[in-house]
């Protein structure tokens, strides 16, 4: 993954608000939609920021995105997203994809990509998008199992609270390559400089326990073992 | 890593507040404060959420943890943090184990460790304290690295806002092993149902391109090519 060529505007450009701005790091942010889809497309786990008496809370949980919304459960932060959708939320998605090795300790840093949305999140009520909303989520984790698992009951789909969150207001940041110390005098210290990279990737298969041994796993998930996870 | 056995209570147990006590999914929360040390111990990046105009944001970040505190740059949040340490955070660091395939959609789920801090951080002013800190956060990411690279000048220090989040006040939260449903009608159906491991490990080292051929890489460095990163 790369930055947007400079002097050449971004296809699909991100809008730009006073949240999404980047004032730091400037040459990290990229305004290039997408990257923001690639992003979110590459994970399935997000990091949910919300107001409660006034003070932020962080929960990871599971997100699912069809390149227009980001949807995801309203129970994860107790009752307080679903009573109150008015409130503003701040969804982050982050790959980490390696540590930045500098000459100087100062210089260090981390590849990554990341995204962060803003909005206010809607309380999704219609059937039909609760439905395709949900089979967004289990999907993005797990391509194929929507179809192969059972799906929900009508009572399940009635206690589950799904939200939806506009991707309109977005902000990118990505950081790829070498350390940006070669060109200073810290390169005479005869130090070694590089990237380590970070890897991850689905592993083999762990049956249930309790699991008859006739029944094997579908295609869809064997496919899978060894297969690189959070791709760029 | 596993849960704190039933009916005994942990021998360093965190403290309980309103804001970590677990009223959701109470079989995953952790009272034992052994846990909090290992998932701190085992990550680099966590995410930070803070109240900007009163909404929240979310950032990722490097931090160090030396059991006592967590050190983060200042930096990341713009001037805000640092300007106005008085402000409550929420620290989150979270690392995902595999996806928890049940014979129901409804029953997915995912395996992860995960840990909130709460608290106001405090801007580490004392030299010695901040070099001590910086130290452990390079250290926390890449052991080996504050010794070998070029340490802070006195203006390096100067231009780092280095910030301590007390661990005090912490949640933790823990899911492991097989889905929940398989003492449920739902395992008559035939399916497989498991978990898929996600694994992360450390790849080969990529040196800097314009890196001289006859500096080598260190062995702190070499020894961590292929080692798994985010143990439990």
């Amino acid at each position: 993954m790369s930055h947007s060529a400079p002097g050449r505007p971004p296809a699909r450009p991100l809008s730009q608000t006073d949240r999404t701005r980047h004032r730091r790091l400037r040459e990290q942010g990229s305004l290039d939609r997408s990257d923001l889809d690639t992003i979110l497309a590459a994970g399935f786990v997000c990091h949910l920021g919300v107001t409660v008496d006034g003070n932020p809370l962080v929960i990871p949980t599971v997100f699912g995105s069809d390149g227009t919304s980001l949807y995801f459960h309203g129970s994860v932060a107790g009752r307080s997203l679903v009573a109150s959708p008015t409130a503003e939320v701040c969804v982050t998605v982050t790959h980490i994809d390696g540590l930045v090795l500098a000459r100087s300790v100062f210089e260090h840093g981390v590849n990554y990509r990341s995204a962060m949305i803003f909005g206010i999140p809607r309380l999704v009520t219609d059937p039909e998008e609760k439905w395709a909303g949900l089979r967004c989520l289990t999907e993005q984790a797990t391509p194929g199992q929507w179809d192969y698992a059972r799906q929900p009951t009508r009572k399940e789909l009635a206690a589950t609270a799904l939200l939806a969150l506009s991707l309109d207001e977005a902000s990118v940041k990505i950081r790829t390559g070498a350390p940006d110390d070669a060109d200073t005098p810290d390169a005479e210290l005869g130090l070694w400089a590089g990237v380590l990279p970070l890897r991850a990737h689905w592993g083999d298969l762990e049956p249930d326990p309790t699991l008859p041994a006739h029944i094997t796993a579908p295609p869809h998930l064997t496919n899978r073992q060894g297969v690189s996870a959070f791709p760029s």
